[in-house]
């Protein structure tokens, strides 16, 4: 019941596959169409290309929409128009078609599309296919059960029958009127236990959360999470009902949000992943690399600008790498609670009153530390002034970082820039010159 | 149809609930639970429970639901366990409910299941309640629909129609003998289009994918993604039926770990949302920054012991800050490729070539940025010896962080500890201290 997939079956596999063993397809064969996708993942594209060609015929549709999308087009790339077309047309949902056309060339999708024999699966398609990536018209399947208002309960069972035969799961019964404009929405419920003579105009739902063609990904994520829905209707401007999307794929929105931010805070510029050549890997990484590097060479100058009092005394230069990290740290802290907050809609819109908090919380946590500095290289016996200029130092840098922290993302959101550019390398970088700065300053000022 | 908490809303709701207007529980009326859970978190306590008393009473239930867990937690305190229990009886399933109680003191838990009314209801929470918090047990809900495999589809019907009275949504109809064994589902599809006299057994789908109430969180999550379920059911040890999972509770688990892999990668512990007190913030951050503080001790012994080097050459103290920052940077991109592989459980397991893989990438970032500071340097008239030392540091420092960062998540997570803990501010330092010690080393021996 739970096959879970091993290095040792990958190795199995491997062995077979080697010795062109027959028996390949049989082990194959009882397996879900998403465990062989996490199978292909293992081996390079000719050996995939080989393992395709021992699947049964039925579970190569299914492997291909589970299939990691790198991999997909790799394996599209070897396939003609004429047989993609056939493979879209065998049983799959009009959004996993979609999907997988979507990534032809332009070319390619026209030869897929005249060559699907179902008329309406392709002008489905087609149709799909002009919605711009991101929005809810790009992720809707078309698949749905809808009933007219006029209808009865009983002629709306026979043609829910009807509607059913072409769809897997009903998530919902849609209520429209003669003109597809949505009404609302049936209760499984309801239709079970009303008599199958009342008009379904006298039991439907007329409360439905929708949302349009051009509603943005996180948008849609956003409502979804929030109401706790399974499934919501897309309705075109004037409110004709389109299509409906499904949690599943708003699981997949979270988690590419969630890794994306992870991901720029980190340094990773692009969607990278394991299998990505040295080329790819090397090109996510370096620039934020750069940046990290011109940070470097600005705070080279503040400190090759402030010569003469590290000649005059060595001592500043110790705890140098120290106040920079902690403006770093302090900044970091700062933007990833903004960034958080923007990305689930709690920021308070009162940026002075999160200001002015974030200061409050700077200055416990940089007395605190500037205390503890303080005292150390007093103890250390670096003399009263020298120790009173180190602790004043990371007191101030500690509440700058906090308040540039939280001001950055912050303006870049007002400007519609993505707020985790802020996080991560930049800010980093940029506190590590401020606070350098304010710490010669401090100490010219104070020695 | 798409009603948007904004300021305004809230400021007039304040106003209202200053001047005691009565017309305040009609400007709530209308709203669904979610949005009226989202007002209160603008208030204060006093405040939300003056906007909870003009709350119609049916809508208080869902309110709670939706609503924020300390606040709830708050608003909870205020009530007695009869009023608790009442409030839990009025139309709430089971995993909703079995949520809220958990939050109780044992006496208080004790009070609230003594005194709801439905026994069975009461059985089916308490059942829920043993469940170890994370597990599958503790997630599931009691509702369902399931039918015997000897019923007709008639039968069937009529039964699905009964039990469908307690329920809201209809994910799936599961299939069990008469101990109550899991033996697969029904697709409403089959039911619709099967003659009302045809046995069940004949046509349930016996292939189904089912979790135990031990079942972890994270595993149940990674299961309903990879194979694209909806509903999951929970079973026992021997595969008796005890509830079902659905994809929403799945949605706030990739939402948790994402944010609290964000937060550890900010140098934040614990959970922090917006409304934590200056202690509770405090408390969160600054566990991170003594860390830090101690990195920055200890880089600074590591310079003070190289004083005599820096005083016959003050420039060495230009590039270490940059030294530093840049082993972080490294460090921290090399690491969280590791812990989201490891979170996705793409990691391939051979440590080995993982290692040889990060150190190409390594070399190749190495060598572009040592490059760049060679030249930067040496055109700065900073002296050919001089240059190569910065560079060669450079270049070790970058190999060392890409070992050090994979390595580090890689180790965690054998000895089965958070890789997450890896990054952030611990990588970061670590690498401060590592870094200057080989700049310092290698300045030693070039210069």
């Amino acid at each position: 019941m739970s096959f879970k997939v091993t290095e040792d079956y990958i190795k199995d596999l491997k062995q077979m596959l080697e010795s062109k063993d027959p028996s390949i397809s049989k082990s194959l064969v009882g397996l879900h169409a998403a465990d062989i996708a996490e199978i292909l993942t293992s081996f390079d594209i000719k050996e995939v290309l080989e393992l395709i060609e021992s699947l049964p015929k039925n579970k190569l549709p299914d492997t291909l929409i589970y299939l990691d999308e790198d991999l997909r087009e790799e394996v599209l790339n070897t396939l003609t128009g004429i047989e993609i077309a056939s493979l879209v047309s065998d049983n799959m949902n009009t959004d996993d078609a979609a999907d997988i056309i979507s990534e032809l060339s332009e070319e390619k999708k026209h030869t897929v599309l005249s060559n699907i024999d179902d008329l309406e699966f392709a002008k489905d398609l087609a149709d799909l296919l002009t919605h711009a990536e991101g929005t809810a018209g790009a992720l809707m399947a078309k698949e749905l059960v809808k009933v007219n208002k006029n209808w009865t309960v009983l002629r709306c069972v026979k043609e829910m029958r009807r509607q059913a035969e072409e769809i897997d799961v009903v998530h919902a019964v849609y209520v429209v009127d003669d003109d597809n404009i949505l009404l609302g929405s049936l209760s499984l419920k309801k239709l079970l236990t009303t008599p199958t003579k009342t008009e379904i105009s006298e039991i439907f739902e007329k409360s439905i959360r929708s949302v349009t063609s051009t509603t943005e990904d996180a948008e849609i994520a956003r409502i979804m999470k929030k109401y706790d829905l399974f499934v919501v209707p897309v309705i075109d401007e004037i409110g004709r009902l389109l299509g409906r999307i499904t949690l599943d794929d708003v699981v997949d929105i979270i988690q590419e949000e969630a890794d994306s931010n992870y991901q720029l805070m980190s340094g990773l510029s692009d969607e990278v992943s394991n299998d990505d050549g040295l080329f790819q890997t090397t090109k996510a990484r370096l620039p934020w690399l750069l940046i990290g590097l011109l940070g470097g060479v600005l705070t080279s100058t503040v400190i090759s600008g402030n010569e003469s009092e590290l000649i005059l005394l060595p001592q500043i230069a110790f705890f140098m790498p120290l106040i920079a990290a902690m403006g770093g740290n302090v900044g970091v802290q700062s933007s990833a609670i903004v960034v958080q907050a923007i990305a689930n809609s709690t920021l308070q819109k009162n940026i002075w009153r999160r200001l002015g908090r974030e200061l409050g919380v700077g200055l416990f946590n940089g007395l605190i530390c500037a205390s503890v500095i303080f005292f150390y290289s007093w103890a250390m016996g670096q003399g009263f002034l020298f120790a009173l200029a180190v602790g004043s130092s990371l007191l101030a840098v500690v509440l700058f970082a906090s308040l540039f922290g939280t001001a950055i993302p912050w303006l870049l959101d007002r400007y519609n820039i993505d707020p985790a550019l802020a996080t991560g390398p930049f800010i980093t970088t940029t506190n590590d010159v401020l606070g350098l700065s304010i710490y010669f300053a401090i100490a010219n000022a104070l020695l």
